[in-house]
């Protein structure tokens, strides 16, 4: 077993909501390399040779088994690039629960990219949790720049489940997905900046599979000067149905920008998209109130169950 | 009394809907030249001396009247470009009824190119009216590209309700709306494209001023290979309320591309857009065919009470 510091610790109590053991399939990036990592006979996990990164195996016998691959970055001043491969094969169930959190209590920026590649073979079914998190003192930036490419075959299941919880100065998230044949995807994305904090999101997803389905639902809360852009894009390239959904309460002086596209080339494709800003919920805010609570206090309970 | 010949009497019985008469305010744009024109005691118009175009001055004293501006392009081989200006006093009550019409019969494009602006003063209240039609058995392209600017005062309301008919083989519509405090938007835009046809409408509307709101509404029916890209923007700037709905119908080998973006500034701005593109319902498809209508007929009646 590995010894895991008290700072790191708390940040995969942060980021990883299953809890991060030293047992079955799991991978822990710390700074830079692997801390730790665990295979078990349906799923393993290979380093690269050419580059940082792992390559995750996940036979077809998998059912119901979680991989752990969080990362940490708790230097000052670390540019952490990194790529992940993941060959799920046909049929096998799976949930990847990975995360990056960043502690950074010195004066240089740290940043971590996850370039993340899921092969999802027909009838698998993938859940794919992602948390970020930035904390500490410092003066220098937590920077998290995911990149995420997920080419799915025939009836394939995708869930992506990506909530940035706090503390992160910037992000620019890039998310491709590619879905053949009656494939499904289920994209559940949340967000909430504070203060200056930037953050871009960008997705484009090619229904190009008949029978192919897409529903993706955006959550977000703006504080303080931040900003936030979303574009999420829908391509109907077959008889297919997509659902876009965009919410976002805005506070203080923050910024919101919604532009989800729904792009048609195919007769049979039936794409919707619903976008709505603004702030908080002033009905909500009076009734819990009227119950004795605060205005800051009704604000955090409206905003947590709203991220929820 | 000028003589209007007998095909540019059929086009502006197309594209305008109220019916062109030589009375009140009005001035008949053929080829590239005012054919006729009228005043009336509260609206003057005035052709312009450094460019093709005119001036348009409406009085506060003006309750109810119309003006009538249509063009007609008949001409083979033409580019029209116009610039006509628009001053609308405080309290003005106005519709106007624009529009742009073009018979092609030879084998080289035809174009006009209105550059619209609109000077909205405050309390004033105004309906403009534009239909865009092509026709002519030639093989030149009938092309229209209007640019439209409007920027409206305090209190101000404006109405632009445009069409696009038929026949129309290329059209970039170019919309800018700057919103003063309370000042109301309403737009309605309704576009049917066939064959080979493309259409692309930006619009930027710019909720500057507390209490300003915006209604937007876009209906559209792409047939053929026809391809639509739709890109509605509005950016909150103040206390303010938009809604943005687009939607589309999709046939045949058509493409629709719909990119409502909504940007809140401000955190008073309350924006909600919703999309949705999809071919024909066949449960209305089903039931006109039970009563007997054909495909083909029960299609038209549909596609007739969609963008009516």
């Amino acid at each position: 077993m590995a010894d895991i510091d008290q700072v790191t610790e708390s940040i995969l109590e942060k980021i990883d909501s299953e809890g991060f053991k030293q047992e079955g399939a799991y991978n822990l990036r710390y700074n830079g390399y692997a801390l730790c990592h665990g295979d078990t006979q349906h799923i393993k996990i290979k380093r690269k040779e050419d580059r940082q990164g792992i390559d995750v195996y996940i036979s077809g016998e998998t059912k119901g088994e979680q991989v752990h691959i969080p990362v940490v970055v708790a230097a000052s001043g670390i540019t952490d690039q990194v790529y992940n491969d993941f060959y799920v094969e046909e049929g096998a169930q799976v949930t990847i629960v990975a995360g990056c959190g960043i502690h950074n209590s010195g004066c240089n920026d740290s940043r971590h990219d996850g370039i993340h590649t899921f092969h999802i073979g027909p009838n698998a079914n993938v859940r794919y949790e992602e948390k970020h998190y930035g904390e500490g003192e410092g003066t220098g930036a937590k920077i998290l720049n995911p990149v995420t490419k997920i080419i799915m075959e025939k009836d394939s299941v995708f869930t992506l489940d990506t909530a940035q919880i706090k503390g992160v100065d910037s992000t620019k998230r890039e998310t491709e997905v590619e879905m053949g044949e009656g494939a499904k995807l289920f994209v559940v994305e949340k967000l909430m900046t504070h203060d200056k904090q930037s953050a871009v999101s960008n997705m484009d997803i090619y229904l190009n599979g008949a029978g192919s389905s897409a529903q993706i639902t955006s959550r977000s809360v703006a504080r303080g000067e931040s900003s936030q852009t979303f574009h999420p894009k829908a391509i109907g390239n077959a008889l297919c149905h997509a659902h876009i959904q965009c919410d976002s309460i805005i506070m203080d002086k923050a910024q919101v920008c919604s532009i989800p596209e729904i792009d048609a080339k195919h007769v049979d494709a039936a794409i919707i998209h619903e976008a709505a800003i603004g702030r908080i919920n002033s009905e909500q805010l009076i009734k819990l109130n009227t119950f004795g609570l605060s205005e800051e206090e009704a604000e955090a309970v409206i905003i947590e169950n709203f991220l929820a």
